[in-house]
């Protein structure tokens, strides 16, 4: 790509992963090579995007770092684990490493946002992914909070406002739908 | 599927097609069967989306009515024409006929929203598809300017808001990332 720029999907409204999920795959209609990587969710969870993208070949990656071992639902900082930490660095040395080789033209950072504010990751290892992201990359990045240092070196913001939803509480996310 | 509700993704940030079509893309990763119907996007241009939806298989359809002829960028009521409310109530048609056939989990309205607000279609028949709406079946809809009337009928409502945008004026869309 000639130019790419970072996008953030933020905010506590469904449809980030999935907005990044369809970036993905219209990208990949068009010929263009992307990685997802999805920080914060085991790898060994068969979630619907993962199935589908065996179908769609080589040029679209798809990874995920630790297992649901690592990734108890952390929601509180006090729940972050070594094995967590773990986890996250390897997801970012990964990403670092796709940007260097060159060999992606899109680069979707799965909830790296909340994995900054969780303290997964250090919010500073972020800030320095997007300061070193090469011309050629589009840098997309998702997660709720993202703070006002990401959304500054951000090109493009937009935010997913939750205005009505039926199952605040209680909720079991729905196979196919929710993941 | 046991119960569909239904969802709207509306608001003027970007992120609303891209969402719905990654919800599609991991429905059929889960076996799920999906058709999208594309309000006001032209049946001949190449979009990515069009192009991998190929690669997928028979379990996600993509459709589109009207050719670029009809779809001359409408933004103004005034721009409506005769040939934009043939397209339009064409896929209102093929719409309803994918919810009574019922041999869809999915039914993806992608800017219908829009169509709606713009008068290509009638809101009434909107409205009157969100009301016999099968328990089974997910129903989505996205398009910018959803009104009271919509968001009470739907379940689940995500307003897309631009925070941060990079190109306000003489932006034009990059393929593979904007289509």
């Amino acid at each position: 790509m000639k130019k790419g720029i970072i996008q953030i999907y933020t905010g506590s409204g469904k449809g980030k992963t999935t907005a990044a999920l369809g970036l993905a795959i219209r990208a990949i209609g068009q010929g263009l090579k992307v990685c997802m990587i999805q920080f914060a969710k085991p790898c060994d969870f068969d979630t619907g995007e993962k199935k589908i993208v065996k179908k769609l070949g080589k040029d679209l990656k798809l990874v995920q770092f630790g297992d649901s071992g690592t990734w108890v639902k952390p929601t509180l900082e006090q729940d972050i684990t070594v094995d967590m930490k773990r986890a996250g660095s390897e997801a970012l040395e990964f990403a670092k490493e796709c940007m260097t080789k060159g060999d992606v033209d899109i680069l979707v950072l799965d909830e790296i946002i909340v994995a900054a504010n969780l303290g997964i990751i250090a919010e500073d290892d972020l800030i320095s992914i997007m300061k070193s992201k090469p011309t050629g990359v589009e840098l997309i990045m998702t997660g709720r909070g993202a703070t006002i240092k990401m959304m500054d070196l951000a090109d493009l913001v937009t935010e997913m406002k939750e205005i009505k939803h039926p199952f605040k509480k209680g909720f079991n996310a729905r196979k196919g739908i929710e993941y």
